[in-house]
């Protein structure tokens, strides 16, 4: 593929170096394509084909891949649906409706707004599950070495795909001062980031692992301010990866209700947000592996529809050749199934049944909050939580290391939850999963919280 | 994980500079591992839980992850086994059944020999199909500019993989001369790599894409014999990469009847095969994205039983390290469906099941070998082939280019073919995969390729 747009685009001088090698080569699909069209006899696909009847005790006169018969015996799909490859970039159908579910969640109802929307995003690309997202793209941006801005608390798996498999590092700022959203130190972080780097990188997950965290409307409005104000100072490309994978699981009162991808796409300047989600959470199948990229595109980077079409091939064709190069494609069961799901249900039906789930969730919200209100004690700390599946606990590292909490939480209370401890980083404190925790079972559970602490 | 092994071994020293950082943090899984046994009151499952009853109409009083039911329509398979995450590592049943299915494809009769097999091989690890394993091992030992070796003839996604992706380049060989391959090719190979880099890194594909080439044995002894006399004078680590994608499909005659992974691995001296495997052709699921990596050891490097298992510890948890830091894990609705394949149907039936395709691909290979002989003309040559899904017909460059050949063979007679053309690397031909034409076109087909060189 020749590239004519995305070299000019701010984009592009955001890429590592391997995102700026990196492309889909089209020998095999140019030549396999035009052999569908124009040949009668064709050598070029590499499954094995044949009649059924021929490997399939009982088999249809039918020419299909050849397979083993038991794959048969474990689903009701078609066997052509589990058997062959998905295409590099995912099942066509699925790419296409995840772009409408991407509009729906944006929650706009103005025609010319979905409109509007729907031109500036790409077909999203399907990745191996949303870590194999984050890691694409990290790694389509960062050269070892380079800097990316995230929150302190964060998901542990940052800190391995960013630092231990990349090689580069993250820039940490307290993710709160005072119970709010530290929007000072989201800024001082991109300004100390312009110093080192030609690039602003910037990682945010909400609702949040480890807390639970989901800004108000009053905070993301600050939080769009500084991304505003700094990327028209600081006059660099801003790209603000967008983690959505807790995307429809918001409980709190007052807090946004969509993911900050549409905001931030609003915003005028070079701030280009890319979504990062998927089905493991958002449709409950975690063992699927099925997740979704959509970049941001800004107008001003086009003149045309022809060239906002060519822009968007051109970068799909590069995420196509990272798909390509590190996974070939993404497995074809979940994406029919899946697909299945949005066509024959609808999305309002998938909506409404994991409304259920949505809604137990939130009364352990309400009961756990309410239940660790109850402690008061000068050394603990609950962070602010209204969505997703966890919230931390933060505990003075001065009264005790949160592994040896967790330990005495463990042995003397029976009670499992998972310490953070990062001192450089000002974090000590647990984390609690009450996405597992049984309604009835938490008051018990924060009561033995409440005692381990008071024996420090 | 502390590393008290691997770092003395050769195999380390071979490894790249992302090899040799990488590991899997065990903070979570040692505290939600000791959850499971200490604790009554669990908070540390990252996955929603509920009663069935809770989110499901007419659900049990079962405490289950919370799933959307539409999951549960499409397939036969316990739920949990289809939504939950599968282990970084793949299922643990699923990988010791695959170390098993390796045991059985050695041929060895002998329970000694079983025995130490066993002992010598990790377990495999399971990644998202085979590309992934080929990435994440090349990115396991390769840093940017690093070479490896590969006869010229190899699969196209090899390019992508190293040079694209991983910005490591491509040391190229002839595959054959005189119709035999190229053993002095590869031995001058691996002298020029010792002078530019301490580690010798080949990879080797048989049955081969896009040439079908499976080893004679005694081009297998061939081989072996440069492994082991070029070892023994440069005395670095040699690690051989062991793409078997198509390792049952072998037709020919007097070729090796099973992967050349064994004999490597009987090798004195630190060469060290690394086997990649996997669903995609072996079980004919190319769209479940199940593969597995399998490293070889060598009994020099430990002492004791007790040292081997640690070595074995610590190379998994390096490998899950990559896994973790890259795609989590392998999606679980294919390794499930594979696993109840083999204990539902054991390993002797899916071969026989599977050996009426090798048997139809068979026909086609005899059928495609003895059409093509009739083609007598000095500007074509068919590479040497037994196996797998294609075979290679080289055509004299000064005749015509390969894609202009591909192009008339479409144009003027219907025929599709990948023709591939890489003037550096002295290739110039096309491929045919007769995996997937019908055996009686393939008389038509070889005649329309035959009219079409006439017309040169």
């Amino acid at each position: 593929m020749e590239f004519k747009i995305i070299n000019k685009t701010p984009l592009y001088f955001a890429l590592s170096e391997l995102g700026k090698r990196i492309f889909l080569p089209d020998g095999i699909f140019y030549w396999s394509g035009r052999a569908k069209k124009e040949a009668e006899l064709i050598g070029t696909i590499g499954t094995a084909f044949g009649f059924e009847k021929d490997f399939i005790d009982g088999g249809s006169e039918e020419w299909v891949p050849c397979y083993l018969k038991d794959f048969k015996e474990y689903s009701t799909l078609d066997i052509r649906s589990i058997v062959t490859y998905a295409p590099i970039g995912g099942v066509a159908e699925m790419r296409k409706i995840w772009k409408q579910w991407i509009l729906k969640k944006s929650n706009y109802s103005e025609e010319s707004k979905l409109k509007s929307l729907e031109n500036s995003i790409t077909l999203p690309i399907v990745t191996q599950g949303i870590t194999n997202g984050i890691y694409m793209i990290c790694s389509f941006l960062l050269n070892p070495g380079e800097y990316i801005i995230s929150p302190n608390k964060r998901w542990g798996n940052y800190d391995n795909i960013i630092n231990k498999n990349i090689g580069a590092k993250i820039k940490s700022f307290n993710f709160f001062i005072d119970g709010k959203f530290n929007t000072q130190g989201l800024e001082s972080a991109i300004q100390e980031m312009a110093k080192e780097q030609n690039k602003i990188i910037i990682i945010l997950n909400f609702p949040n692992n480890p807390t639970g965290y989901c800004p108000t409307k009053k905070e993301l409005s600050q939080i769009l301010e500084v991304l505003k104000k700094s990327q028209k100072i600081i006059n660099l490309p801003f790209i603000i990866l967008i983690d959505d994978a807790y995307e429809p699981y918001v409980y709190g009162e007052n807090v946004i209700d969509r993911s900050i991808f549409y905001d931030i796409l609003e915003l005028e300047g070079d701030i280009i947000p890319i979504k990062l989600d998927g089905i493991s959470k958002e449709l409950l199948a975690y063992g699927g592996r099925v997740g979704f990229v959509t970049i941001g595109i800004k107008p001003q980077w086009t003149d045309n529809d022809e060239e906002l079409e060519t822009l968007k091939a051109e970068i799909n064709n590069k995420l196509e050749g990272m798909n390509r190069s590190t996974i070939s494609n993404t497995n074809h069961y979940y994406q029919e199934v899946a697909l299945k799901m949005f066509i024959d249900k609808g999305m309002d039906t998938i909506i409404k049944k994991r409304e259920k789930v949505r809604l137990l969730l939130k009364k352990r919200y309400d009961l756990i909050n309410s239940e660790l209100s109850k402690i008061d004690s000068p050394d603990v700390s609950v962070d602010p939580n209204s969505g997703g599946f966890f919230l931390f606990v933060n505990i003075n590292p001065e009264k005790t290391k949160a592994t040896e909490f967790a330990d005495l939480l463990l042995k003397k209370y029976k009670v499992g939850v998972i310490p953070i401890e990062k001192e450089d980083d000002n974090i000590n404190g647990i984390r609690i999963a009450y996405c597992s925790i049984d309604l009835e079972k938490i008051p018990e559970f924060i009561k033995r919280v409440s005692l381990a602490l008071n024996d420090l």
